[in-house]
This record gives C-alpha cells, sequence and structure tokens, in this order.
C-alpha cells in the first residue's frame, strides 16, 4: 500500500471517523479509538509508514514500544483494568500501529480476544474527558 | 494467578499439550503452536512471570521486543507472510507472551483479527521439520 492511500498518512476525514488524536510520543501519535466498547481503548500508530516490527532498528523498536508500554500503564491506571490487550494486525492498514485494549474480569471477551462487533460511540464532551486524562498521564 | 498455578512457569503437560519448544532467545522462550491454522504460527514467551509490558524496565523491553521482532522476521521470511498480526491477550494466562501469527492475502481471517476456530494439527515429523527451520533462522 503506498503512503498516499494510507489512511495514517493521510490523516485525513476517514482517520478522524475512527479515532481521536490524544497527543505524540516519542515516535508515534495515541489516538483514542471512537469505538469504546473497551472504555480507554487506544490505538498507537508510528509516525511512518512502516509495516513490521522487525523494519525497525533496535533504538527505534525501543522508542516505539516505550510509547506502546507508557500507553498501556495511562490506560490501565485510568480504567482499572484487569489485563491489556495488545495487538498489531493491520493487515489491510499495513501502517505500524498497536490497539491497546483494556479488558474486565467477567466483561466483554474476557478470556478471548478482543471482539469488535460491540460498538459504543460517545458524546464529544465524553471523549474530550477520556483525552484530558490521558493527557494528563501521558504528559 | 500464582506462579505455580501458570501453565509457562509449570512447564509441564499443560503447556506441552499446546506449543512445543523451538528455542530460547535473549529474554524469553519461543514455541511452535500446536494448532497450526496459520502455519509457522509461534509464542514468545517471557521467561519470567511477568503480567503487563510496563513492568518491564527500558531494557527488559528492548530485550523482549528484539525476541519479539527476531521471532516475527523468521516466521516472515520462511513463511512469506503478507502480513504478521502480533497479539498479547493473556486475561486468564496472565504470564507475557505474544502470539506470532503469519497471515496471507486471501487466507483465513485475512483482514480481521486471527481466528481461533480453525483447528489444523500435524504429523510430529512436520513439526520438526518447521522447528528446525526456525532454529537455524534464530540461531
Amino acid at each position: 500500500m503506498a503512503e498516499n492511500t494510507c489512511f495514517y498518512c493521510e490523516n485525513g476525514e476517514k482517520l478522524k471517523s475512527l479515532m481521536i488524536e490524544v497527543c505524540k510520543l516519542r515516535t508515534s501519535t495515541v489516538y483514542l479509538f471512537k469505538n469504546q466498547s473497551f472504555k480507554g481503548r487506544c490505538v498507537v500508530a508510528h509516525n511512518d509508514h512502516i509495516k513490521e516490527l522487525f523494519e525497525l532498528n533496535e533504538e527505534e523498536l525501543k522508542n516505539y514500544m516505550l510509547d506502546v508500554s507508557d500507553t498501556a500503564k495511562a490506560i490501565n491506571d485510568l480504567f482499572k483494568a484487569d489485563k491489556i490487550n495488545y495487538a498489531i494486525n493491520g493487515d489491510k492498514v499495513p501502517h505500524l500501529h498497536y490497539h491497546i485494549v483494556p479488558k474486565h474480569e467477567g466483561g466483554y471477551t474476557w478470556g478471548m480476544p478482543f471482539g469488535i462487533d460491540k460498538k459504543v460511540y460517545l458524546e464529544d464532551s465524553e471523549y474530550q474527558e477520556i483525552i484530558e486524562l490521558l493527557r494528563e498521564k501521558l504528559a
């Protein structure tokens, strides 16, 4: 996929329909996923159009994973997760990005890979409230 | 979950029913997943009973992710994947481990999170053949 057909690189309407920018970290951008079926769910997208983890050199890998780890900790602390799930899929969106998904014991898809069928959309003010909390934690 | 009830820490029959050890890397153990619905699928399990990525310090995180990255590259090169999927779930098995899953365009669950329903078990000699290829790449 060329960079000009990648919605992360485009940073246009398609991206904005799915997620809201929270902040920039060392080497990536944190987005709040609009479908909040898991409250606090975020995406951590690398700032470059990279497909696989192993395309990063040692320093780049460390910096990206520190961003992922810090984001997971912020979500975990804010939303009292029982377990964080971390996933890179991107078969059809091959721009390196992690889904960071807080799971709760007995909750939706506990004990299984996190589901994609349930949709929970919030009011703009509710998204902003979560974004402010995340920004504070990640500052 | 206490270490003595964790099947990675136990390293007994339960673990052996699910996966076969390939090799040790810097800080983790690579296992071939017995369900080969995605040919080459492996697990990279941390050698310590750690729950979340953010429990690792910077150096530990880098070393673990280099293990994950090297394993993904080996699988990618051997099985000509169109995309690697990387997942930490472990809601009920909270011992840090990645599933490294090679996906192929048009194949099983392409464009979606990798599925868990399809089961493909191989002959022992076929597992050994894959393990030898992985060991050679990861040596």
